[in-house]
C-alpha cells in the first residue's frame, strides 16, 4: 500500500497491522521515548481547507517520529492554488517531500492527487466523502479502551444522515469485525442511510444508552434544519448530561470526533467514561502508524 | 512549578535558578553548540493574537533545544477557536504536545488554560495583564549587561500608566531585588499607578537621564490621547536622540521591548549602550530556560 | 561570501563550487540519506509576499540538511511589518536565526536587509529585480540534464521583456559560459531588452524550436496587454503542444519556472523531455548548497 485514500482500501490484515503498529507507537509515547524512525524525512501538509485539529495531530505524529513538516494550513496561506491546477500543485509539492497529507473540501480530491503524485498521499479528509485516519483512530480508541473490536454494542447518535465519521466507522465495523450490534439514535430527518444498515441494528429517536458499550456522539448542525425551532427542540434531546451518564453501563465509553458544541455537557468531562480527549490523543499513535505505512509502501 | 502564568508565581530561588539556567543556555548558544536536550519533545504555540516577535523567539528557543514546534500563529489561521470553547481547544492541543505557549488578548486566558490543560502552559502574554517571559528576559538582559540586579538606578520612560512590561518589571524589582532607585518619566496623563511606587523613586515629566544605569524606553501610543496635538507635542519630548545619549553615563544601557516607532532615533543604534536588539536575542536563552523549567515540572 | 543577493555577486569559481556542491546534495538525496550538516541551525523565512513554491523549496532544503525553520509566509501573518521599519524587523529576526531567506515585492529589499542584518541574507526574490536561487537551480537543471553549460542552443519563450527569470538566466550565461546561442521568441510588445542581446542570438516571433537544446518557457500575463483580444491571439501562438514537441530534437529539454497556466499543454507532461517538475526538485539540492554557502561565509 502506498496511498491512504479510503477506509475501504485496507485489507483485514492491513487493518490489524495498523492497529498493532499504533499500539507500539502508543507504548513508545507513554515511555516518553524520542523516536528517530523518520529522521530526515519530510511530510507536507496541503490543507486546502482549514482543519487545525487534524493538521496538528498529523504534525505531532510526524514530529514524534523524528521527521520534519512543511506546507500550508489553509487556502489563503498558499499562493499556489490560485495560480495553477491542483494537479500541478501536488506534483510540485511532491518534489519537496516524502509524503503528503491532503485536506480538501472537494470529494475525490485525494484520489486525484494520488494519481499524479510521485510520493504517497494520505487523505486528511475530502469533503463529505472520506476521512480514513479518523476512522482508524476511532477503532484504535475502542480497541484500547474496550480491549476488543468484536462483540460490541455501539450506539451512534446525532446527525447520522450526513456524518462522515459515522458512515466510515459503520463501514469498517461491517467489513472487518463481527458481533457488532448498532443502535442508531437520530431524529427522523437525520436518520442513517439504508446502505449502512447491516447485521444487527436497531433504530430509535430516543437517547437509550443503557446497553451500549460504545457511545459515539456527533454534532447536529443547525444548518440542516429549515425550521430553527425544530433544531432548538432536538438540541436538548440529543444531549449527554450527568443524568444520562447515570443510566449507562459502568464500563461504557463516550466518544466524540470533536469539536463539540453543547451535545455533551462539560460537567461530564470528569467522568472516566468520557474519553473524547483521550480519543484525540490516540490519533497521534494511529497517524504515526499510518505515516510509516505510507512511507514504507514507497511509490 | 509547572505553569508559567505570572511573574509573581516565581519564588526568589526560582528566579535565581532561571537566570542561572538562561546564562548556561547563552554560553551554549555563543559556542554554536547544537543541543539535544528536548529532542522528541513538542511545543505547541497557540496564538489567539498575532505576535510574531514573541512567537519566533519561543520557536527559536525550542528549536535551539532540539525540540519541535507546531500550532497556529493567529486566530484567523485556526479553525478550532471558531468551533469550540477555549477550554476544549487547549485540552485538545495538550494531547498533541508536551508544553503549550499561549498568547491571548484576554486577561486571564493563560490562567484558565492552565486549569484545564494536561501539559504545562507558558503565558506568552494575556492582554493587559501579564507577559512573564518578557520580564524575565528584561532582567536577564540587565544582569548580563550591568553584571547585577541590585543597586541600580532605573529610568522608566513613556506610557507608564498602561505599559504591561513596565509594571511587571517594577513588580519583579520590588519583590526580588534591593537598592533599586526608579525614575518614572512620563506625561501626567500616563503617570505610573500608585501601586508601583515602592522603595526609592522619583517622578518627573522631563527626560533626565544623567544618573540612570538602565534606561527602559517604551512607546507612547497615539490612541491614548483625545487630542492629537497633545500626542504630537509629547512624541518629540520623549525621544532618545544622539544628543540625549551624550548626557548619559558611559556605562548606561538603553532597553526597549520593541517594536519602536520613533521614540529612539535610529542614529542611536550604533551606540554600544543601545542594546535593544541584543535584548531581543537574550529572549532566546531566557525562554530556553523557561521551557525547560516548565517541562521539568511536568504536570 | 555571506549574503546571496544577486546572481552577479558570484565569481566564476563560486558558481562552479555551488553547482558541484548541489550535485553532492543531489546524490545524498537520491540515496535517501538523512543529513545532519546543519543540525541545531535555524533558517528564518521572511516572506513579505506569498510565494509558496519558493518557500517550501527552501524549507525542504533546510530540513534535508537537518536544520530547523521558523518565520512567516506572507505579510498578513506577521504583526511585525505593520509596527516597525523593515530594518528593525530584519534586525530582530536575525537575533532568532542563523540565516534569513527574504522575499519581498520591493526591488532592493534584500540588499537593504543585508546591510542591517547580523546573519546572512538569501534573496528569495525581490520584486522585478532578482531571484538568484531560481537562476542557480535553472543552471543546475541544465547541467544535470544536458551534461554541460557551454555550447548550447537556448530558446527563451514568452514574456522576455519583464521576465525576471529570463533576464537573470541570460546574464548568467553571458557572464560565465561560452558558445551559447540564444533564440528569443516573443511578441513584439514583449521583446527582450537590448542589454541582454549579447554574443550569438536570433530574434523571432515564431515558435521555432527545431534546433534548441534547451527550451525555456515562460508565461505571458494578460495584464501586459491593453487589448485583451491581442492577448487571446498570442496565448495560442506561444503554446507548447504534443505537435510542437514532435518538431523538437530528441534530446532537447523543456523547462518552466512554474506556475504554468496553459502555455504548456498538460498532455506534454508524460514526454521525457518535459522536465519542469524535475526542475522544481533540482531546486532543493541547489538551495541546500546555497544555504550551506551562506552559513559557511558567516558574517
Amino acid at each position: 500500500m502506498k496511498d491512504i485514500i479510503s477506509i475501504s482500501d485496507f485489507s483485514k490484515k492491513e487493518f490489524t497491522d495498523v492497529l498493532a503498529e499504533a499500539d507500539k507507537m502508543h507504548s513508545a509515547l507513554q515511555k516518553g521515548k524520542a523516536l528517530d524512525t523518520l529522521k530526515g524525512k519530510i511530510m507536507a501538509v496541503m490543507f486546502f481547507e482549514a482543519s487545525t485539529r487534524t493538521r496538528l495531530s498529523f504534525e505531532s505524529a510526524m514530529n514524534r517520529l523524528g521527521g520534519s513538516v512543511l506546507g500550508f494550513a489553509e487556502p489563503a496561506s498558499t499562493s499556489m492554488a490560485k495560480a495553477e491546477t491542483i494537479a500541478d500543485t501536488v506534483n510540485t509539492v511532491a518534489q519537496y517531500s516524502d509524503v503528503i497529507v491532503m485536506r480538501s473540501p472537494f470529494p475525490g480530491a485525494a484520489q486525484l492527487a494520488s494519481e499524479v503524485s510521485s510520493v504517497p498521499i494520505i487523505n486528511g479528509g475530502d469533503g463529505s466523502r472520506e476521512h480514513p485516519t479518523q476512522t482508524m483512530l476511532d477503532l484504535f480508541t475502542i480497541k484500547k479502551e474496550k480491549g476488543r473490536l468484536d462483540n460490541l454494542k455501539v450506539a451512534m447518535i446525532g446527525d447520522l444522515k450526513y456524518g462522515r465519521t459515522v458512515h466510515s466507522l459503520c463501514k469498517a465495523f461491517n467489513n472487518y469485525f463481527k458481533g457488532i450490534e448498532f443502535t442508531f439514535i437520530a431524529p427522523e430527518a437525520l436518520a442513517i442511510p439504508n446502505e449502512f444498515k447491516k447485521g444487527k441494528y436497531h433504530e430509535t429517536g430516543k437517547l437509550e444508552l443503557e446497553d451500549a458499550d460504545v457511545v459515539y456522539m456527533t454534532r447536529i448542525q443547525k444548518e440542516r434544519f429549515a425550521d430553527p425551532t425544530e433544531y432548538e427542540k432536538l438540541k436538548s434531546v440529543y444531549k449527554i448530561t450527568p443524568k444520562i451518564l447515570e443510566t449507562m453501563k459502568k464500563d461504557a465509553i463516550v466518544m466524540h470526533p470533536l469539536p463539540r458544541v453543547n451535545e455533551i455537557d462539560w460537567r461530564c468531562d470528569s467522568d472516566s467514561r468520557c474519553i473524547y480527549f483521550k480519543q484525540a490523543y490516540y490519533g497521534v499513535p494511529t497517524r504515526m502508524a499510518l505515516i510509516q505505512l505510507a512511507l514504507r509502501g514507497g511509490k
